[in-house]
Formats: C-alpha cells, structure tokens, sequence
C-alpha cells in the first residue's frame, strides 16, 4: 500500500514566464522512455513481482522504497511542466484568439487536450507505454537493468538542461540530477555486492560530474547525493546493508533516513478561464460552497 | 509525495492450482483501458495538474486520495495475477522442456518476458499506454469522466469474474467491486455537488448490485463499501464534505477514515528456478550474505 | 453527406452455434491492415481529398461511389461476426462462471471489452489504425494502392474461407469475394484508362477463380460480379465511364445500377444478460417504455 | 447500407491563405480521441453492435441515425483542413524548392504523404485508432459514455476555435459546436428516459453557452441547435421518442427531420502541381479523355 | 548471411550548416512508411520466407539482392540527417545553454535520444514498425506490392527534395530517385515476366522524370539508371534474366553488375561535447589506448 | 555497404513435423523487444551514427562487424520459423477448409498475412518497432546498453528453449546462445577497456551455463564461443584489440577470424496451395520460363 502527503519533494520556484516549448521538452523526463514514469513503473512491477522477498530483503526493500520517491519525482516534473506552461496564452472572449499563442507550439496536447498542464508522454507528444518496464525476475539482470535505465535517464536529464535555462525547469533537473544519482549509485552497489564487480567505477555515466551543473551543485552542497530514504515509515530498513560505506564520487559518508525529506507545499495553479478550467463560476462556486456544507449530502 | 507501507490491503487466499488462461484475463484489470493502472494514473495526472487546489480542495482532496487507495490497487491485481500463474510451468533442466506448458497459453509474454509474473498490459497482451488518462482540466467533465471510467471498470471486473472461478481471482475482485464501487459513488456525488444534478440514481451501472456476487458480498457485509479512507496521515480530510449522509443503495451511513485499511501480509513468491527468478544459487547466496554484512560496503 | 437505410446488403444465415475463434479469425476481414474498415477509410479519404474533382469526374465517382458501398461491408463482416460470437457463454449467475468459455478464446476484448460483438480490430486484437490510410494525391498512384490494396483485401478473406467453415462466415465471404472482385476490377479498369496498361489481364490475383468458392459461386451465378452499384440516388453517375464493357474473367456484360441493391434485414442480436447487454430489466424497459411515449420530454 | 449525396452540409467560405499550422491544430477535430473519426466510429459499430434493436429501437435509431450525420461531419472538417493548407506551397520546378514552406510546418505528413490535404489522425500526427471506440453493449454505460464523449469533443472544439481565426477554420467549428450541442442534449435525453435522471441540468459542459462563439450563434439563429435529422430517407423515425420536448438551454420546440439538410457544394480541390497531384498533364488527359467516352471500355 | 564494407555508396558532400528541420523532413525516406527501412525490410523478409526459390530462382535473386542494397541506402539517408543536424547546438558548459537551438526544433529526440544523429523513425518522430512489411507469398502479389512501394517511395523523395535544398539531402536524394528508379523498373519487369502485362509503360509514377532534379540528372548521366547490382560476390547472378533489354524510358542498354559500386569514404562524425558523445576525455583515451594494446586482454 | 552471401550460418535439421504454437514462441526471438531485429538495429544505427569513428576505431569495429552477424541471426531465427510452421495445414479446395488447422492457433497472421511465414513481430504479434533502439552516442552508455541488451536476449533464448522441444527451433536456439555468448563477452571486454572494471565477472546472466543446453553444448564443443567473425573480407581488423586473451568462462584462447563461417544450404520452402504462395500453376511456369529465357526482355 502507498499513502500520501500532501508537499513536493522541494521547493519550485515561481515561474515569471511561459515557455511552452521547454515545457515540451521536459516531457521527456516524464513521459520518455527513460522519463520519471519509467523508473517508476520499472520499480514499481519489479518489487510486485520480487520472487524471493524474505531471502533477499534487502534487494527488494531499495527497489521497493525507490519506487516511493519516484512517485515524487514524476510529481516534480509534472509541476515544472506545469509552471514552464502557465501564461503561454491570455484570457479573453473566444472570438478574439485567446489561445492563438498554442498554435505554433511544439506539443498541442498542451492547448487542446490538457487545460495546459503536462501529459504522460515525452518531448513529442508519443504517450508513456508499459513497454517501457522490464522486469525478467532475474535478481542480476533486473539491477543491471535498472543500473543502465539510470544512466539513460541522467543523460535525457543533462541534455535537456543544456537545451532550456527556464529557472523552474533547472531547479526542478539539478534536484534530479542529484537523486537520479543516488539511484545510479544505489544499484551499482547492489550489483556489485550479488555478483562482486565494481560497477561504481564506471560512474559518472556520462562522465560529467553533477557539480558542473550549478543547479545540481547546490543539491550536492546540502548532502541530497549522500541521503537514500525510504519512503517509508517503518519498512524497507535494510536498504542500510546496500546503502553504507561512502560515496563513490565524493568520498562522503552515505546516510539512510528512515521517512521522506521534509518537503515543500504544492504550487497553487490557477484558473485559466480561456481553457475552461476548472470552468466554476463565482455563482457555481457559492452553490457549490452551499452543497459541501450540508450535514448529509444533498 | 507519496510513502510505502510493505502490506496488501486485503489477504488473498493461498493459490492451490495455476490458471494461466485466468491470469491472462485478470491483466485486463491491471492493464487494460479500464484497469486499475488507468484509474492511478487518471487520478495521479489529474490531481497533479489540478487547477485551484485551494478554493475546490474537496474535489482536489476526493481525487489526490483515491489516487493512492488505487497503487494498492495495482499492487493487488498484480499479486493475484501472480498467483494464479504459479506452478504453470516445473522444475527440470532445460533439455527437458520444464516451460512446455507455457507454449499453448494465451500470454506468453508471462513466460519469456517475466519470471510468471504480471505486465502492464492487457488480456491481449497489450501494453498500459498513457493515451488512457484524461484530464481536460474542467472539473465537471473530469468528474463525468472518472464517474463514466469506474462505471466501466466495474463492468469488466464483473465480466471477468464471470469468466473464472480462481479463488485469488475472485478474492480479489470481490474486494475490487467493492471499493471501485465506492469510488462510483464518491465521483457521483462530487457531480451532484457541482451540478446540481443527482446522479446517483442511475446507480448501479450495469444494474447488478454487488451482492449477486459471493465474493464481494462478504466485502460489503463488512461494511467496506460504505467507508472512504484518505490514504493519507493528515491530509484530503475534507473529502468528507463529498462522502456524507447516506450510501445511495443501502442507505447505510457513510464514513470517512483517515488513513488506510490495516492491511495484510504480502505474499512471498518462490523461486521458480526453471524461470531463472531470482537465479541466486546456494554458494552465491552465502557470498551476498556475507558482503551484504560488511560494515562500510565492498 | 451520406445517409443511411436500416437494411444489410444480404441475408445472413442463422447462427446455429458459435465459433469464438472463428470470430477472432474474421476480425482480419474487418479490422486488419486489409480489411473492410482499411477499404472503407482509403476512399473515404482519397474522395474527400481528391484533387480536380471536376476535371477528372469518372474516377472521384468511382472512389466516392465505392465508399459507400463499403460502409456496408464493414456493416456485414460486424454482423457475421457477431452471429459466430452469439451463443460462445450461457446464462446464470456471475458465481458459476457463465462466461468460462471465454477464457481460453483467442481474442478476451470480445467477452471482457465488448458483449461477445465484434471490434474495430484484427484477428490478433490489435486496433484498426489510421496508418493505413494511403492517400498520396497522385491519381495514378493512388489506383495503383487501391488496386493493390484490393487483391490483397481478396487474399484474406481467400484464406479466412479456408479457415473456417462456420456457414455465417462462408456466406459472408462468399459474397465479399464477388463484391471485392468488382472493386479489383474497378481500379483495373480506372488504371487502365488513365495508362493505357492493360492491367485486368493480371487477374486474378491470387490465381484462384471465385467460382472455386461454393459460397462465392452461388453470387457470380446472380451476376452480382458484373454491376456497380453507386450507391447514392442521384450522384456518381459518371463510373459509366470507366464500368463498361465486358467483364476480363467471364465476358459478361457489366452493368452500372444507380443507387443499392435491394438488401436484406438486419438480425436482431438478442441480449445476453450475462453480459450486462442491455442490461434492461423487464421492470426498468416499462418505465422507459412510459418514458417514450410521454409527449413533451420528461 | 448507406448510400451517398455529393454534398457539403454547409458551405465553407472561400480560403484567402494558407495556414498550415491552424491545418495541423484542427486535425484534433478529426483524428484525435474526440475527434469526428471517433464520434463515426463509436455510433458505427455501436449501432452494429446493438443488442436488442426492436426492443429499444428509439434508443437504436438515435445511435444509428447520428452516425450518419458523423460521416458528413468527417467530410467536413477534412474539407476544412484542405481550405487551410491550400496554398502553404507554390508551383516551380523542384530544383527551386517550391515545397520549402512545408518544412518548418508542425505537420510534415501533410507534405509528404498527403498532397497537401487531410489525414486520419490527430494535432500532432499520432492516427486515429480503433482503441478510441467503446462498445460495451450495455445500454446505460454505452449511452454516459456517448454523452461524456460529446462533451470532451465540444470542449476540443471550443480550444481549437480559441487557437485559430482561420475563417474556414471557424466557421466549420462554430457549425460543429452547434451540431455536437445537439448530439449532447440527445444522449442527455436518452439517458435521461433510461435512468430517470434529469442529466441535462448540468449542461452545457464546458459551461459557455454557444452564443459566445460568434460562428456557432449565426448557426443558433437559424436553429439548427434545436433540429435532428434522421439522415435516413425511411428509417429510425423513433428518434422522435427521444428528442422531443423542449430545448434545455433556450427553451425553444425540439424537431425531428426526416432526412438530411439540404447541403452545399463541395469545394473543388484544385491540382496541386508541386506535389504531383492529381498528377496529370494535358496530352495524358486528352488520351484519357478519349479512352472515357469509347463505349465498351478499352 | 551478409558481410559488411566500411563505404558507403556514394560520397556525400561536406555539409557547410545544419539544418535541423530538413533533417527532421529526411527522416520519413529513413524510417517512415515508405522510407528505406521499409524497402529494406519488405525484401529483407521476403527473401528469407521465399517459397520455391529454385524454382522461381530470378525472383528470389531479384528480391534478395535488391535487400543488400537497400541497407546500403538506409547508410546514406542515415548518414545525411546527420550531416544535416551537425553543427545545430554549440560546445559550452551546461549552465550556459548549449543546447538551446534543439528547444525549437521539430524533433526532440534528436537532442535528448541522441547525439544528434539519425533514429529509426519518420519525419514526425514515429518509430518505423514492423507492421510496414508486407509479404503474402503469392508471387504475383508481392512483386505488385513492391513495384507500388517503390513508387510510393518516390513520391516521397521527390517531395522531401523539393522541401530543402540543403546539399547533402539533395545528394542523397539525387541518388537515391535513380536508385529507387531503378527497382521500379526491376519490379516492373518482374511483373511483365509473371503476368505478361506490360507494367513499364506506367511509368514514371509521379509523372516526372528524375532528370527535372538536377541531383539525379548527375547519376543518370553516369548511367547509374541503367545498372543493377548484386551485391554479391558471387551469388543472385538470375537477376540477368529479368534485367534485360533496355530502358524503358531512356532506352538504353540494361546491364547487371556483378558485386557493388564502387563505393566512398563513410564521413567520421566528430565528437560533439555538449551530448556527451562518444564523451571520452583526453585521459580517459590515453588509458583506453594502453589496454587496447595490452597482448592478452585485461 | 552490405553484400550477401546465399548461404545461412549453420543448417537446420528437416524439420518432421509442424508445431504453429512453438513457431509462434519462437517469434519473440526474431521480433520481440529482445530479439535479433532490436540487436540487428540497434547495432546497425549505432554504427552508422558513431561518432569518432576513427579515434575510436576497435569499438566502431565492434559494433559494425557485429551487425553484419546479426544479419544472418535474423535470417537463422525466419527459417526456423518457417520450418516449425510447415506442414500446419493441408492442400485441398478452398470448400474442405483445409487451412482449418490454423484457426485456434496462437498467431493467426500467420496464416492470413504470410503464407506461412515468419514476420517481423513477437510471440504476440506485436509488430517489432524502432522504439526498440538505444543510441545515446555515449561510448559507455552505448556498450553498457548493449551488454544488458545481449544478457537479456540470453535470458529469452533460454526460456523459449525450455518452452519447445521442436529439433529446428532448438537447433537454432542451441547455436544462438552460443553466438549471443560471443556478444555478451565482446561487450563486456568493450566496457572493461573502456572503463577499467571487469564486467565479465558478472557472467553468465542468467547464472546457467551454455553447456547445460544440450544444443549448445555441441556447439561449444566446436569453438564457436572462442570466435569472433569479422563478416567482412577487409575490414573491421581492429576488433582484434578487443577480442583477445581468453575466454571468462572456460580460459580457451579467444580468436578472431575476418570474414564469416562456412554457412550451410538455405532450406527450400516448398510451395503451399492452400495458401496460394507462390501461386504459379504448371502453365503459367512455362510461360514465365519462355519470357525468362527471351535475350531482351519482353
């Protein structure tokens, strides 16, 4: 079972301009292949489908908590999404085009389906598919699976870093940067303590370090690389056997925090009346307030 | 943000025969355009992307709530699927066949791809495809869209039902009817709140009610269809202005708990060796034991 | 525009037992890359789209008369289709499983998706896609497609005959195979007077006469192979141009015919209450009936 | 059957440009989930699939009936995207790269695959796909999804209609919310004579009247909002059962015509050189001119 | 089996800029329905699925040597989108945006999929699918489908020439209309061979002959147009007895070739550090250098 | 370039009898995800969009020489197919169903679409697509993906192994192991010079040796795992600097030898009339060998 609070992961700064087509962009790190939905889902059936839960529990309870934080993560960058599109368009009576600013945009989901928020699909509009997940049952091929998934998953983030520089988009990639690189290194540990190869000397994949993206250097500053957490409040504790010693890359102490990080609150989106959403009135709006209050339903 | 607890919300019974035919079926539940991965996500996408948040939290906090009952959802399918598949195939070396079983069932998918074990896809092998989630942003014809998606989904968990008799299949649908049919009511009664309109007289949809089936008459003698959990500690309380007075085909009272059900022990799935899940011999178990062990990693 | 009369271009014979997997095999002839709805949407298309509609008249009338001919071959595989379903499960209550045979079927969206009815799919479930609409614009390419796409919609249903003997399925095809003869012979002809290539004298492909089809025979014998219908009252009187002349495979005499041939009536499926289609109850069918026949609306 | 008319339903202005991008923008009306391909689809195979025809035939003849008037709305909007590409590129031999306009457009199928005309597929090029049709049998579920369908396709509509001022583009559009409005109202009806519950009261959905469109209130003003056609010369009078009353939002007398509108011409497409379409050079058409008119084909 | 030759079949010029959005246009010859994948594949797995290969031993040698062929032409239109892309984005740490030309660009996967280089997909970013390969196994079929495949490709490319005059997709595509013009005679003849009709005298389809391209005029002043390969050294020597005679639209002398062009230098494509490919720093070569050379493996 | 040689790697035994529904499994191996089309293609991309060619020259050649074998693993895979499924159904006129046999069978495309035959898809029918390649441009990333890739494509070898007995499929899958052995090493010798850790530790994955295959076993016994083939008469020598040493798993002495193995006779598929393919009656044969033999075409 999965419970939720009601924060983001961190804080998203307020967006003082629309980008609709770095909001498209960035639909590749939710909806691509190798996009937040991914990891998700690839974690999320592989510990559904653990085979041999008590025996190896630690394996199970890393892929376990991190499908937790990545539920997180996929709420992350539909909220950047989410604010890259906010005023790409303006209010005003249909007849007068209000929504003309959407027709030359990359992603036209954006403007037709969606009330200008983000989809599950990636940078050209192709929604997120279950083939994405893999999931053999095979305890080695499933961590060098998730191993490589990460890598690709670091790289789509590099790249569409260095392809927008709206601040909500940055913030929201150099915090990911940072705790897609926790998962990397998380799995490369698991790896090498089933099969004994030192996988972590093949990081960084590809080989640029995370402070190089000043976004990320700042994440890296607080300790956010050091910290695996599981997400939950009283199980998946063994993932201390995997996660223990230091950190590849940087030599620092590894830390596992039972919980999740404190979180920050959840961007109010407002109404965009040109979108009819969420298209309440101010009389539906009282009519409505009356319905709630009743003591018995209607 | 979202947190794990390692339990099942219900405790399905112990499989003692493998359908695979059945489990093939039961995907359409997990997988298919009406399944349990399609509600998630239409609630996860809608809540994120949810416009004015504050001033329509009711309606916010109904849909950010069910979208976590619905994880456990997914989890739930997924292990009956699992277990309905268990003991298809033997153990043997692999120049005697051990799979042949596997080659006349409908998804093979089951048998090469995973360790028997549950895909994101449909009864036809079809993939969960993100073209599933609707969200226009305009909270009536989200609210007319989950209540029409649940009314489906109850349809074809009955259909299923219907077409297998497995113990674990029916468990766990019995349940299903139950709290999709809770989600039916709570969405139609968000409508009648906003319009006006008293939906829930068209209820139920098909018009069979949930008792003609044994397995989720047991559900409802519990009184499970008339309580709605937040699936949070603390937060989407006001979910009880939306789910109040009375349950519209029982007239029961209705309840609103915050928090989860207690749960049950989650299966634990053996090793199927002719499947190579999870492929850890003896010797190498007792060298992961060890490194797992070590004080500060490799 | 097109409108519509409440008859099927034959009379189906009655069902006399069902043939799930026959049904899915069939599903091809309607939903698959050259099936009916493949036919159908290219002239659909390629009429509205057709440049010069004027200048070239005889060959718009043609693609645009055959259109509507079409939509009554899609009509005709649905019904077949559904006769070979009707009867696959049996009434009773959802827990002894009335609709157990169908989990061991080739195509589950029947018995789960759909009440045992047909789809806009292929005889391995998957969806009829728009990607196989061709519509280049170019005349002597676009004949050429749909001369192509003519023998090889008659090579399906040539080896779907020989996959099944059910007596609805035969009648069907045995028809379809005269009706799709015509069209081959149409784009023949059309090829031939805009290149002077004497293409009928390919035919037919595959070299197989119809008449070595008993249930096609019985047509030819009706001299249902030598007339073009233009399937509209008034308009597309033009094919006369191109539909003239003796027929290259039995020398007879073809013949346009304004408007449809006479048509048969259509079945009427009866419902299947384990299926929930329609769902009306006796008591509920009165108080629509009351309903109906109120005068003002409700 | 169906049988066709060569005509537009109404008359589309003359195009005075091109805008290519408006074009890829109104493919969403025809090819995406709620576009006109699958409002056709859906009453297609419904009313193929209906089960029980003579029991409920009102509810049959509705479904039927408005299928036929799709098939128009199809042709409708594919002619509307033709007038808005008309015109993006210019003759010239290709060594000066007439089609160098085509490149930077949204849509380069549009180009390539098409001579600059419309596809069965959506805004951002994805087909249309049989996954779009629901069909399951049950009256009341077929009927709610039917009315949630329509209000999704007149939300896309309306977004559209805000996106582009193309006049072609909006005249079809204010037409189609018209049309699309009655459609609402009809399964709101039916689904109020089936259930019993007063649906209409929560229309329109979203929740701006038609008038606010300037290119639907002309439409309004003439009172098509409160007509339905049978699209039948004989058959599925027993719509009248359903659509009757008054109108919901304006209160005026509800009307049922037999038969089609009158219509319009449709637009002749004229050649397209640049893009080999329709392909034919003077001396070709003077020898096909001949092989037409000799009398017993070649 | 096939072996490989590190050329490629012609030389490309060197590209003076990029030109993203002409590279996005030249994906549909590489990946889209009609582009090289799809030549490739159609006689790729007719070849293996051939039945009587003795028998029909100058077909099966026309398709399976055209096969090597065309994976020499995916190369070469593989080989200019990248060339077509180099140069897009500019070198710079990632803070500083690097990337930002990809942003704007129709197809995002070439930035954030790959180093800017080529994908197996259309110009709108769809993966080629193996639903594009059509292989009845009737003779007469398949040739005809080929012989319409080929003329569809044309189209294509002649569009796409006519799109962008960037000089390395006119090189490719000069080449390539000969090329392609040469398999559509090939098939063409194949099908005189087997039916008698003599298809040749449709051609060309589109109506416009490869010397109105100044990049193809160049190939066919050298006789490209007139010569068909093997591709083999020794093998598929039957093609003689269809390629023979002479030109159907030049009259020239056909010729068979045993083996392949000549051929070129395969461009090398620099490193481009922004994408991190091949992402091998200077160190990081030295040490890879010295275990390249080490006598016996790590 | 690529040139072919009419020769397959190894022979396959006659295959006694037909078994469609191991044919069908089998299928996962040619067209699935991990199937010799995604290793075909992913390598095939990857060698044409390398960048540093020459720097990097050992792993270019790699990956290049690679794909040529890989070619004729997908030649290998087809004719087992094709062998499996021969024999399914009867010869007979088109009214006795002699293709009966193919209508419960678990992949009906077939016996509707191919003659027979293997296609482009998997052991579902989903056809093989694009989206299967990775190609980051990131050396590293590059190899890392594909020694996953080549350790899942092991995984479903030996699965589909352990599902069907049939001698050809075994057969070829007892050789594929053997060779997809080769690939798994070649990329794990690549990553470790590339980045200094010794992956090969990690092997096998799935931790069962080859030799526990009886049909791998022979091969083994042969060498086949201790050779790397260049497949191509003079290029790509510089894999030598990879493929050296010894064997990780049996310390034989690793060899490369340029150019490809012996091969053996590609099997003759007769003709099957039920199918129609090839099609030619006796006369039509003499017709077309009279027109085969004319000196200058028709």
């Amino acid at each position: 079972m999965f419970t939720r609070i009601n924060k983001l992961q961190i804080e998203l700064p307020k967006s003082t301009y629309a980008d609709a087509n770095a909001a498209a962009a960035v639909q590749e790190l939710l909806g691509g292949k190798f996009g937040e939905m991914s990891t998700l889902n690839n974690y999320l059936f592989q510990s559904f489908n653990f085979r041999e839960k008590k025996k190896l529990k630690p394996f199970y309870d890393l892929v376990a908590s991190i499908t937790a934080e990545e539920l997180g993560h996929v709420e992350l960058v539909t909220t950047a999404i989410n604010l890259c599109l906010t005023g790409t368009t303006h209010e005003g009576a249909p007849d007068i085009t209000p929504m003309q600013n959407g027709v030359d945009q990359r992603n036209t989901y954006h403007f037709i389906a969606t009330a200008q928020t983000a989809l599950p699909g990636d940078s050209m509009g192709k929604s997120w598919s279950g083939d994405y997940v893999f999931n053999s049952g095979n305890l080695v091929l499933d961590l060098l699976h998730n191993f490589f998934l990460e890598c690709g998953a670091r790289t789509h983030k590099m790249r569409v870093y260095e392809m927008t520089d709206h601040p909500v988009a940055r913030e929201m990639i150099g915090y990911l940067l940072v705790r897609g690189g926790v998962h990397v290194i998380a799995y490369a540990k698991a790896l090498q303590i089933v099969t004994g190869v030192d996988v972590t000397k093949m990081l960084p994949i590809p080989n640029l370090s995370n402070d190089k993206f000043d976004a990320a250097k700042k994440y890296e500053a607080q300790g956010w690389h050091r910290r695996l957490y599981t997400f939950s409040e009283h199980d998946y504790q063994d993932v201390k056997q995997i996660w223990k010693g230091t950190h590849p890359l940087d030599g620092g102490q590894l830390e596992v925090i039972q919980g999740t990080p404190a979180g920050a609150p959840i961007p109010n989106l407002e109404a965009v009346e040109e979108t009819f959403a969420p298209g309440i009135s101010y009389e539906e709006f009282l009519e409505i307030a009356k319905r709630l209050q009743k003591s018995a339903g209607l």
